[in-house]
């Protein structure tokens, strides 16, 4: 960012990103990511990703949520950008803080509110994965096994208080081998 | 914001505000906004707000998430900042988005962790309410009522999944007589 630097404005308590010519301060602040577990007949849907970070991995369709939409509409967005599905949210399954990112993820629990799916430019393919054959090893984001597992948690059952992190990893601090963000 | 004008960065598929001098893209996200319900023996903790918008009404304790905090950590911060509350978190009340604004919201259901409030310096009083004292014609924004009636269909049982946004307002977009937004 040229031209930025960092430093605290009149009347603020933390140093932000200032812009050394003209004093525009760019407020950095958590991104919101909406995302679903959309899944028919047990199986669910997991797209495998064609961008980076982790390209060839498996994700759920989410992405960042855009100014004026809600978040309701853009898990909807992102699981017709990346799956070309037509979805049917029916709760929030899990509100997960990534610190390490600066994102809070806001998951729901979908399922298809038409039949057929068809990769979008986002995903190399798309798969309906029964909870056995999940691949855990090529699951592209932490967040993403944390939202299967709260799925499998819940599943068949009415959807209780959304699941906040895992005690293993209570801030979204850690970094796996390789991973990158969602 | 000097210098800075609406165009489509290469690549992406909405215009962005970009600085005309040195290109830098301020990509403008919706933000974060974390709150609380807390509430003691059935009463409700409100703040009346020293600062605007909406100055001298009331209020939850609630703010702009920062970088590095979990939506927890900055529910919590805003109760102490706003209250010199120290919070327990029962879980998430609701999840409200204000696409008006570009806010997302996480409100929690929570009870005092110690005894003992006191105005912070955005406050101007703070004050416990019964049910039937609350000032619906003094609250500060639609999402303080939403929740509190929120609050009070879930009170003294547990939490289910957050509620979106009511049916009267679907998408955050009705401003309210005067309302600026929380």
């Amino acid at each position: 960012m040229p031209g930025f630097v960092r430093s605290i404005p009149e009347g603020d308590d933390r140093e932000r990103l200032t812009c050394a010519d003209c004093g525009f301060v760019a407020y950095e602040n958590p991104k919101v990511v909406v995302g679903s577990v959309v899944a028919e007949g047990g199986r669910i849907l997991l797209c495998r990703r064609a961008i980076e970070p982790r390209a060839g991995f498996w994700t759920l369709p989410a992405g960042y949520l855009e100014m004026q939409e809600t978040v309701e509409e853009g898990a909807r967005r992102e699981a017709w950008e990346e799956a070309r599905a037509r979805i049917a949210l029916e709760g929030v399954l899990a509100v997960y803080s990534i610190a390490r990112l600066g994102q809070v993820q806001v998951i729901f629990r979908a399922s298809l509110a038409e039949p057929g799916i068809e990769a979008g430019p986002e995903s190399l393919e798309l798969r309906w994965f029964g909870w056995e054959d999940i691949p855990w090893e090529e699951i592209a984001f932490p967040s993403v096994r944390w939202a299967l597992r709260r799925w499998r948690e819940t599943a068949g059952a009415p959807l209780g208080p959304p699941a906040l992190n895992p005690p293993e990893d209570p801030r979204g601090t850690r970094p796996l081998p390789q991973a990158q963000g969602l």
